[in-house]
């Protein structure tokens, strides 16, 4: 059998997050140069399945390092209740990788009526949404031939990481996220084994800051995949319900690396242990890990703030694994297409 | 076996919305005035679990009436990060049923220093949350004994419906509103039966517009009463890739009732019966649904903007048949608690 082309994808990722860094710096510091001198007072992200995760990373790190409340807007008003919510100095930031919603397209439509400025990070510049917008972050991940996102997601992620980075203006953070095409390349050369996991035909998968994005990124590669449910949560919110289908047939995956949301993707882990659960930890930190019950998938230490570029590999390719054991077609998965037209 | 208490306190909810919209119409018409003197531009929602889910409702209401742009707050940012974001002209509402939620009050306390109103709306006026706010909104359920948010649920919808309607101090929708306890009741004086889904043990859920607050609160119910998993997406993000999970062995409940996603919630229907998947909807457009290859339960009709407060009954009631049919002790359902102090 020849290698799927989503594992090619997946192993390209440090070279397309190194391009779009290299390739997209000017634009980014001109749009951010652009926007410190009108500066605005939230952002708007307009976005669809992986594109909307990287959106949920957004909403952590625009908030974390540039201090702007994000919010995720909700297509249908204007869709289908033709009602538009009304903008004040927000920044309106759709992310397609195709370029082809017409949801994510009218929500940049809208901004433009209502004079906000408008960006779009998108891997077709050719595309309708592109022409709408003042600024085009090209995610530069070439072509996308498997259904599964997954380039185009950790090239979104470097996108707006560089851009929360060049509105904040530092230089330190600049060289960490600079370093990180390095960090995914040595996360690549670890060994993919995923355990217990093949085993799997449903799991809960948790994470908090920054790795919020990863479990909602692990929990759709997973489905999309294998097709097995995987339901994503914050560690909070996990413990306000939901844990309660967590047992032996419902395992957990937790996000768990250094930062300030460790601790709580620890906690869950006794909690879903106590259930009697299986527990597959993405840590940094493994020996904390298995001491409280989890196997692990071991993850390269990376400032916090990034982590998401490095964590969601071991978990895309878990995905992967899960889903080529139980004898899927990883690059036409289940007969998804890779552009949804919904509105 | 005596009648659980949830049962009780589902049956309780047309009474208990019935004397919020009473008991709370002047504070909330005085507090819409005070809004309306100095409009905010925006409102940012701090909420866990079920009332996480009435903050769903929250965003498309405001943003349907009033045209307000609405975010969820990530509270982490502050309690973890302890980075707030910069807030200007912004409604800060916290909802919480236990008033107890350290996250909730962190997000609550930053809008004070940043001063910005705010609005707690709470089953719990003594709480220390709510003797932060500028506004409390009592949500007036009474106690809540069973550990699965009902009837302090439904009050939260009516509250923020109330308050959006006072806003846009509309008469007409303000009648449409105070019809709504008539019509849960109606709902509940229907039969129960849930069919098919006795033997579900998983689901996706689907719902859009008004009702995508419905599809998490009735994936939420059916976790934390059943244990089966349910994960809520929009008819629009389900076809994006979570679809592949659908199949014979996991059905979709599907919230189809009359109104703009009325099709998007009616299309799901097609895409899993092609793959095989049973298929039940809430909806009150029965012939068309069972068309599609949905078996029903039948909800009344009522205004779109005011379908979550009657189409979450059928919901509600389906999780705890399910919960008894498992053998579950829906009360306590899992050793879950009713109070969950997140950070």
């Amino acid at each position: 059998m020849s290698t799927p082309i989503v594992e090619t994808e997946i192993a390209d990722q440090p070279a397309v997050v190194e391009r779009l860094l290299r390739e997209q710096e000017d634009p980014i510091r001109a749009l951010a140069d652009r926007l410190r001198a009108r500066p605005p007072q939230s952002i708007l992200i307009a976005a669809r399945g992986s594109s909307d995760n990287a959106g949920r990373y957004a909403q952590h790190v625009f908030g974390l390092l540039c201090g702007l409340p994000v919010a995720l807007a909700t297509p249908s008003l204007l869709t289908l209740y033709h009602t538009p919510v009304r903008l004040q100095n927000t920044l309106v930031i759709g992310i397609s990788q195709s370029g082809a919603s017409p949801d994510i397209r009218a929500v940049i439509e809208d901004a433009r009526r209502q004079q906000q400025p408008t960006v779009v990070i998108t891997n077709n510049t050719d595309s309708p949404l592109a022409q709408l917008a003042d600024t085009v972050i090209d995610l530069g991940a070439g072509p996308e031939r498997s259904i599964a996102a997954t380039k185009s997601y950790t090239s979104s992620l470097a996108a707006i990481a560089a851009l929360a980075v060049a509105l904040r203006d530092d230089a330190q953070l600049a060289r960490e996220l600079r370093a990180i095409p390095d960090a995914m390349a040595a996360q690549l050369d670890r060994d993919g084994a995923v355990g217990t996991a093949e085993t799997w035909d449903r799991c809960m998968v948790a994470g908090r800051g920054a790795q919020y994005a990863t479990a909602w990124e692990s929990a759709l590669k997973i489905k999309e995949l294998s097709g097995i449910a995987a339901e994503p949560h914050s560690p909070a919110d996990l413990l306000h319900g939901p844990i309660a289908v967590v047992g032996p047939k419902h395992p957990l995956l937790t996000i768990a690396t250094t930062g300030p949301a460790f601790d709580g993707a620890l906690e869950v882990v006794g909690a879903a242990r106590d259930r009697g659960a299986p527990v597959l930890a993405i840590t940094d930190r493994t020996s904390e890990a298995r001491a409280a019950g989890a196997d692990v998938l071991v993850v390269e230490r990376v400032p916090d703030w990034l982590s998401p570029l490095v964590a969601i590999i071991p978990a895309q390719r878990l995905a992967v694994h899960v889903a080529l054991q139980r004898g899927i077609d990883v690059d036409r998965p289940f007969g998804l297409s890779k552009v949804t037209e919904t509105t």
